[in-house]
């Protein structure tokens, strides 16, 4: 029988199969037949990923649609920041998954910039550089579509953010981050300088106490006092870590137990954890935050990562509009992941949540 | 004796001595005197970095100025290109260098942009980022200089290749080059092209026929059948590379067969070698060169690798003029690598050239 899997394998083993539309033609059958429904997947995350690794794609004419050819291993990105681990040993080519499919899956390097669900088709745009012939849009058919397009990290529209702050959500920020460190220090270790400025160059501000900012504060510090120190031994004193966060503690979605062991190893280690402080500005010189104690105060520093969580994508936000979602926070699903009122569309991943139906 | 030894350990096993201005201070005294001579490197290429490594720098206070601050092992940058060799393992921090050094030996991050050979000073600007109070600027005096600041890519002044040329001189180059042979392959996956549009995506034009070309060539060549060839099956017979040179011979600063050798392998690998090409303009398009037979032809590409052999960096240029070498391609030297008629002044490496006294 053809039907769509979707087999989500998440962190907590959750496993949905959605049967679909089943029709009854023979599997066998299906090669010689012009007729294979068209499956298009959005997006090369997790949620993408897994969901092409599990599709039996010899039944389907299965597309991939993503501005990045390759899925990236992210809880490995903070130690891709400092070296720890090599960029390349946390990607895998689509391509190479793709080769191992059966029935020819078609990978197509662009962003999705539109969901027409009335007319069943996707709009892409290549990002490929700008030597393609006309604009490098394109529009692809489906029968099935699974939006798996993933988040977009969220400023919450504080100033200067954008501008003045490293994100740590693709391959390239942590690599940008990287060089951005060493900048710092070298920056730090130039003639002419006071020691005012030498200590404004070195003081890493880590803004968002979840796991992504706990994990590069504390990557951060083991490559300062096991790596820098030897290269930089005269500066070293004047390097400062400081982990900004709005609530009472930092990693609040984990055990309280760990909470506090992380609290008190930060303490220990000599990283600042500033919590009950909001950042409200960042500019070139320094960042703003208020708490109830101090009010506002500037903060000078070096560099800033911006780890505050996630928000939805613009393309997501249009499409809940579009069909009316548009008061929701991510794409409401069935339980079997179908978007409501859409007929073939699915998601899944950090673009969705399943809204669980009143026992 | 305090001396200046300037050890250039070169391919050839050429060493040079140069027992420049000897004074007679005993070394053992040397650490209690404030007064020890300055020496200042200019550069952490080949000839700079290995200056370093050869100065014994507890005789001396030891300055290096480079805008890098790592040594770039340059022969493996073609098999950087194409992921062959990482990048991280051709290069080796100059502070690694530093720190076994005895003496303190300092390096500044910075770019030489003046030198006054009248005051013994050379005017630096920090090229890391621009947070840094002030411009960045800063002076460095001198006893000793020694100029070692390499060369520059050389376009002939030829329309279009600083724009839309990739150079293989830095690593940074090569990291790019290979971001962009995926680009043009990812191009040429995209649905609604033509496949004229899929050719001219996937002609790689390399211009030159020296070693760096050559090897970027033989490299590319191997890396499409090898690796992209299982990533993109279907448009692996699309790709071409050509390998432009004006003379009638790539290699032609080898033996003769040598050249023939390499002109028969890219023969049977089908690399297209077109000799008595010269380049003469390079749009978004397309290249046009010109040759006796053919007289100008446009030729459409995806990318360009522009390998044509090296010029003299502007500072080089400006510091000739001042000391009455303007008429010169690059810095003259006596047989101890003393710039002539600059006291205190040496040259090493691709900026300068010995001039042998007559015998």
């Amino acid at each position: 029988f053809s039907c769509l899997y979707l087999l989500l394998c998440s962190g907590g083993g959750l496993v949905v199969y959605a049967d679909s539309k089943p029709d009854l033609r023979i599997p066998g059958e299906q090669d010689q037949m012009p007729t294979k429904k068209k499956v298009v997947i959005l997006g090369t995350g997790w949620a993408g990923t897994n969901f092409l690794k599990n599709l039996d794609s010899s039944f389907y004419d299965v597309q991939v649609v993503s501005p990045r050819n390759y899925f990236a291993f992210t809880p490995l990105l903070p130690s891709v920041t400092c070296g720890t681990v090599d960029a390349r040993s946390i990607v895998e080519p689509v391509r190479n998954i793709i080769r191992k499919k059966v029935g020819g899956v078609k990978f197509w390097e662009a962003e999705c910039c539109k969901i027409d669900p009335t007319a069943k088709k996707v709009y892409c745009r290549s990002n490929v550089g700008t030597n393609l012939e006309g604009n490098g849009e394109f529009v692809v058919d489906y029968d099935y579509l699974v939006i798996a397009m993933g988040a977009r990290v969220n400023t919450f529209n504080t100033p200067g953010v954008t501008e003045h702050c490293h994100f740590l959500k693709e391959v390239e920020d942590a690599q940008r981050i990287k060089r951005s460190v060493i900048d710092c220090f070298e920056r730090a270790s130039l003639p002419t300088l006071t020691d005012e400025e030498r200590k404004k160059s070195l003081h890493f501000v880590v803004v968002g106490g979840g796991p992504t900012g706990v994990e590069f504060a504390a990557e951060l510090h083991d490559f300062v006092n096991e790596d820098l120190s030897k290269l930089y031994p005269k500066i070293q004193e004047l390097v400062k870590i400081s982990l900004i966060e709005a609530g009472e503690h930092i990693l609040t979605m984990f055990d309280k137990r760990i909470t506090e062991f992380a609290e008190r190893k930060f303490q220990r280690d000599g990283i600042d954890v500033k919590t009950g402080y909001k950042v409200v500005k960042v500019s070139n010189k320094s960042i703003s935050m208020v708490s109830k104690e101090t009010g506002e105060i500037d903060v000078p520093y070096g560099m800033a990562i911006w780890s505050t969580g996630i928000g939805t994508r613009p393309i997501i936000l249009d499409f809940m509009k579009e069909i009316g979602q548009g008061d929701r926070r991510v794409l409401a699903t069935d339980e079997w992941l179908r978007v409501r009122e859409c007929d073939g569309v699915y998601a899944l991943g950090d673009c969705a949540t399943i809204t669980q139906r009143k026992v």
